[in-house]
């Protein structure tokens, strides 16, 4: 984030900024990197002043605002509405008068700045002097938790030092509803209710009562103060508490403020006033130190360690960190796609939560990835209720949506991604084979099951030949919508209906009956998988190779992403690919192809994929990686590790690509780990470019816990818990509590002159830039 | 359109109104039926007293406004903007007070009732007698017409006369601007364009000058008086003329009001008054006689008759009457769907004018096709700006439109559907071949031909084996959208590029290259047409017969049309055609099939189409006549003939469907009459079913008329003017000028049990109802 100083296995510094220009967009970039959050709650990491600020953001997860949808010309089954995360009110201003100058970074002098957020404290520090027009120099220090403890508190230790002489201050600090956003919709109805989405109710000094004017969700906001007395006021819309002195060098003020929320409750006020108690009583200190042991118990079985890379190093961690701030407490809601680092995509969650999200959690923090189901159960009523809506059968989950209805408002990119089905139930089917989690499989797993492989039932239709086809749908790849057999789709399907099959017991024991089992049988039996002779490739989907080829000279530099340069009349009828689809089903069912396919696939589809999607690179590397062009995997892991580090990385002011971040694991642990899990049987076959000397993750199995190291020559295997069998490289080992084993890395089978993949000239990974380091 | 009465040949009569339900079906509908337009200008059916209103309207030839369109998620070169057509002052409005009481249908007693459309006399006759609640009697009769002679000009004649006894009466005789439409839409902004949509400029008891609020187009409205002296005054948004009177019985009253409308001229005021005193000055009964001696000119070229069927005798003639009204005067603007009827569509025109209306006229009023195709030249740039935006070459027709840019709010079937820009060429190709228009051709018709064509050269691109492939498109049939190789637009496409490549020595001359040209010749050559050899059918799009069967069981009867109550995700992947797609192929490009294979293309494609679009069953009409099912022809004819005339054909409210009028004609000619034109090569091959004794049309070509009589057995041709030479049944007949023949009808070959279309049994033809007489 700076521009100087060695990158930090654990840190993120940032050491300038640029204050002049107050919405640019690194600013709003900063704010999404330095964001805190629990998964419950989170706060964009604005400055405590307030100002500048790119985007203000305080997120209660899925407190959020309906909003209409119009169409230029309607459809059957279009959303009429959707739902829009808000802004809540606003606890972590504290504004400081210096000799009666408001502190302002962009007025009076910077003399220091440093933000860090420090991923094993779990807080975010700031360090800065700054002095004032009258020349008054001060020292301010904050340290900034979102709690993953006390998933409703969040608090701030606020100190301040007069450096040379004494100096008359004045602090404000403020719970604020309603701030002000900045004016970047280009919808002005959005604009609109993100302006003043809050209805007060009541307010006192304590805390204040709000309701979300259409959605009618109830939020309690409530704040104290300890360390100084304060004097405290309160209108309908903000609390303030005030301390005005005179600061004498040597003599630093210090201010804790503690922070709670409560909303979609029975009394969200007195839940907010004795979460907010119990943490005052805590105090700041205490906080801390749950929140270390929280993060240090996380580490011990996550932390990826990757020598010879130290960008990547800092890259996965901060990923990781952030991919546990998403979906840590999100129970009972949903780990949105941005987290709850920024309102992009109306905080909405999208299938990057069970395709990405979801599989990284499940091996490092399971107890959230049952809690995140569990929601999707939740609004199983909602899916059904689509689905019969739409004329199908079962369940239909939304495209996107916070509160389970469908709020995708372009049906070819959104309802006829008829995956996120399937996505849902393979996210169910890992979680149970890796957790055992037989509770959950009967409250919730087998209900999900069923009602999506009803879906795939009723649409797939056989031919004259009994082959089962599914048609007109969207896979990943958002280039190629409404497609025929989608590759992806169709595998997914088949693990969906087969999966749902394979609890048969406990279904028929629920009253699903044995005819319906087997059809689910006979349909995923019967799917085709498109396969094209000449090429001698699979197809993303049926005819894809036949598309016209795409003209990359006619592309400019500047022409991605392509989606924002050429319609999609033109995009989607020709062989160009927005991100990693059939590529993605190669690295979810290996067993559905030969390493000769995959190769053959991979290189194919390598040279039409423009990846402007975050969600392309990490699955590229996986693929590169197996098929063993390793320095590729490498080049698409920095790129993905990087995404939201990188200076110029705009897309991430509006919240951080948490999918992405868990891309960064999946690069890692799937890529160069060559991890799998088909069915709950582990396997790896690791495999380390010769210049990265090593490379160490940890996973979860059930009660076992495993540490891979990984070097270019060898891995080492410890397991400590339950006994656990896997396999290397093709060959059973099985280890108990305490053993270890080491075993050689097989070289890839190199054949002669074997044709490279190749990217898209245009399309190469993302180059560092020599300006990123921590 | 009454409760009683024969259906009368050149008439549509009402006799009945029902009142008490101002804004109902019913009333709309009158009004659209009973409007009058030139084709420049159009007054709805109101009545004169201007309530009880469905609708009001009155609309000048693209007097539009902009209108922002925004989307829930939006898209590269989805349109920004949209044109609406807007309601210009109303010069219709002459409301009576009767002993201070104001004449209302709903109130007082309505002792008779007369509308009365005369088809020849181009006027429209209300005769009714009220009776006030004071007792007082009156006899109101007013003609109102839309000059085609003059077509800047409306006029009506009001006279009012006194039944039993003297009365007090009071005459206000308005043209109002912005008058209050009804809240109909569902999208509030429209509603808001479309309330107040002008503002005024400057006002005197002549003329009114207004300009649109965005596209700032100018309007002008000039009325006066004669007959009876009135008073007049004005307001920024009103004239009003007034008489005060005492009538007594057998001394009517008559009023005669001019109108006449400017816009988009320099100096609209101007010309307007200009247009207005020189109707004035020939006055009501010239207007009259011009008017019918237009129209006698018309129906001697254009006359379709045919005995056996009084109800289709009666609607073909309103049809074409109605296509004249939207076509006669339109240049230099545009024909819109709803032609000035309503405002439907927005008021757009869609590809249906060149794809039926124009045909049509081609034969019967050619003069206003020429004009017609002069706009769609005059918006080239706007064509060519939106290729240029879509990636693609040449010229992209927009989809809908008033002033040239596309409006089209869902780009599956809007913008993707780009067989408007084949619609459009085939129109050129057809006017030039029938009329030989040298001067059209060189000044626009070569520019229209080489631009349209460069679109499909771009478009299509070659598979390994050389054969050409337009993929990723929309046909006419909506519910199949996106397709590869849809069968309609591959042959329309390849006419376009061949019949651009048939003027080779003109392009050449205008600068064309011969290698372009070579191009155009191999793609057209080049282009598939997919075949299902399993269905022995051709396929509507590559894949279409290997698409799931349609469920007609589940479709319950009002659940027609399908698209309220499906997703296009249903409809589009399977075999459910909303209107002929194929089977127009078929009618455009019969050469391009066996009479075997379209007999059984017909068949399959009949079982599967539920002709949610009025665009259908005239082109099915036509199939069915010439696979020798003569009685089903009879049956799509007379649904084509009675869609906007039967009672409850609610969507004819907010305008008539002038391309379903057409179909009407086409069905009849092309169907019975069985003609063809192919490249100027003219065919005939009637066949009549046997309980119709007598049809007979009449053409236009060149400088030839054909009138053409049909019987079941026998087909006589009669000639004035050129020498003219066409086919009959397959063998060539010459005939100059006064000469006729009579041949006799090809017996169409009988197959040992043929199987017949059959259209989904919910989907018959639609029955006659016994309420509908003229």
């Amino acid at each position: 984030m700076s521009e100087t100083g060695p990158t930090e296995a654990w840190t993120i510094r940032e050491t300038t900024l640029t204050p002049d220009a107050p919405h640019t967009a690194p600013l709003r970039r900063s704010e999404s990197v330095f964001a805190l959050a629990n998964g419950h709650i989170g706060l964009r990491g604005n400055l405590d002043e307030g100002v500048p600020s790119g985007m203000p953001g305080t997120y209660l997860n899925s407190l959020y605002e309906d909003r209409d949808l119009t169409y230029p010309e309607a459809g059957y089954a279009f959303p009429e509405r959707t739902q829009t995360i808000v802004d809540a009110p606003n606890g972590k201003l504290i504004a400081l008068t210096v000799d009666g100058e408001r502190l302002d970074v962009r007025a009076g002098t910077l003399r220091r700045h440093e933000r860090c957020l420090d991923l094993r404290a779990g807080t975010l520090r700031r360090d800065l002097e700054w002095v004032a027009t009258s020349g008054a120099a001060v020292r301010v220090r904050s340290t900034r938790l979102v709690s993953f403890a006390h998933p409703s508190v969040a608090a701030i230790r606020y100190e301040v030092e007069a450096l040379d002489r004494p100096v008359r201050i004045r602090i404000d600090s403020d719970l604020l509803a309603n701030e002000a956003q900045p004016d970047q919709r280009d919808d002005p109805r959005a604009s609109a209710v993100l302006d003043a989405p809050l209805r007060p109710l009541s307010h006192s000094p304590e805390v204040l009562l709000h309701r979300t004017r259409r959605s009618g969700i109830e939020v309690a906001s409530a704040v104290t103060h300890r360390g100084t007395p304060v004097s405290t006021s309160s209108e309908p819309d903000r609390i303030r508490a005030g301390i005005t002195t005179t600061l004498r060098p040597g003599t630093p003020l210090r201010l804790d403020k503690f922070l709670a929320y409560a909303w979609a409750e029975p009394d969200p006020v007195g839940k907010a006033l004795a979460d907010r108690d119990e943490a005052a009583e805590l105090g700041f200190d205490v906080l801390l130190e749950r929140q270390r042991a929280y993060l240090d118990d996380f580490w011990a079985g996550a932390d990826v360690e990757l020598d010879g890379d130290p960008q990547v190093q800092q890259g996965v961690r901060f990923s990781l960190f952030h991919v546990l701030q998403a979906g840590a407490q999100a129970g009972p809601h949903p780990i949105a796609a941005k987290g709850l680092t920024g309102n992009g995509y109306d905080g909405h969650v999208l299938w990057d939560t069970e395709a990405f999200v979801l599989p990284v959690l499940t091996y490092t923090h399971p107890a959230c990835v049952g809690m995140a189901l569990r929601w999707r159960h939740r609004t199983l009523n909602e899916a059904r209720d689509r689905a019969r809506e739409l004329r199908l059968a079962g369940a239909a989950y939304p495209w996107r949506t916070i509160g389970g209805a469908e709020c995708s408002g372009y049906w070819p990119a959104g309802t006829a991604a008829l995956h996120v089905n399937a996505d849902i139930a393979a996210a169910v089917l890992r979680y149970v084979a890796a957790t055992g989690d037989e509770e959950f499989l009967r409250e919730c797993g087998l209900e999900i099951l069923a009602e999506t492989a009803r879906l795939w039932c009723r649409v797939a239709h056989a031919d004259d030949d009994g082959v089962f086809h599914i048609a007109g749908v969207t896979g990943p790849d958002e280039y190629t919508a409404l497609a025929d057999d989608n590759l992806y789709t169709n595998l997914l399907a088949r693990q969906n209906l087969l999966g749902a099959a394979s609890h048969e017991g406990l279904l028929r024991a629920a009253g699903v009956s044995a005819g319906e089992i087997r059809d689910w049988r006979q349909v995923a039996r019967g799917l085709h998988v498109p396969y094209a002779d000449k090429r001698a490739v699979h197809e993303q989907h049926a005819g894809f190779t036949s598309l016209r080829e795409w003209d990359f000279e006619q592309v400019k530099d500047d022409d991605y992403p392509l989606m924002l340069h050429f319609p999609y009349l033109n995009l989607y009828r020709q062989q160009v690919v927005k991100q990693a689809d059939l590529v993605l089903g190669m690295m979810l069912h290996p067993e559905e192809f030969t390493a000769a396919e995959k190769l053959r696939n991979f290189i194919y589809y390598e040279a039409r994929t423009v990846r402007d999607s975050s969600l392309s690179a990490p699955v590229q590397a996986v693929l590169a990686a197996e098929t063993g062009h390793l320095d590729l995997a490498h080049d698409y892991l920095a790129e993905a590790a990087l995404l939201d580090l990188r200076p110029g990385g705009e897309s991430s002011g509006d919240g951080l690509h948490i999918a992405a971040c868990a891309g960064v694991w999946i690069a890692l642990v799937q890529g160069f780990g060559g991890f799998r899990d088909q069915d709950g049987r582990l396997s790896f076959a690791p495999r380390l470019p010769a210049h990265l000397p090593r490379l160490r993750f940890r996973l979860r199995h059930h009660e076992s816990r495993l540490r891979v190291t990984v070097t270019p020559e060898r891995a080492t295997y410890e397991v400590t818990g339950d006994q656990i069998t896997f396999a290397h490289h093709g060959s059973a080992v099985t280890l108990a509590h305490g053993q270890s084993t080491t075993l050689p890395i097989e070289p890839i089978e190199t054949r002669p002159a074997p044709p490279s993949p190749r990217p898209p000239e245009a399309r190469r990974p993302a180059l560092r830039s020599p300006g990123l380091t921590g």
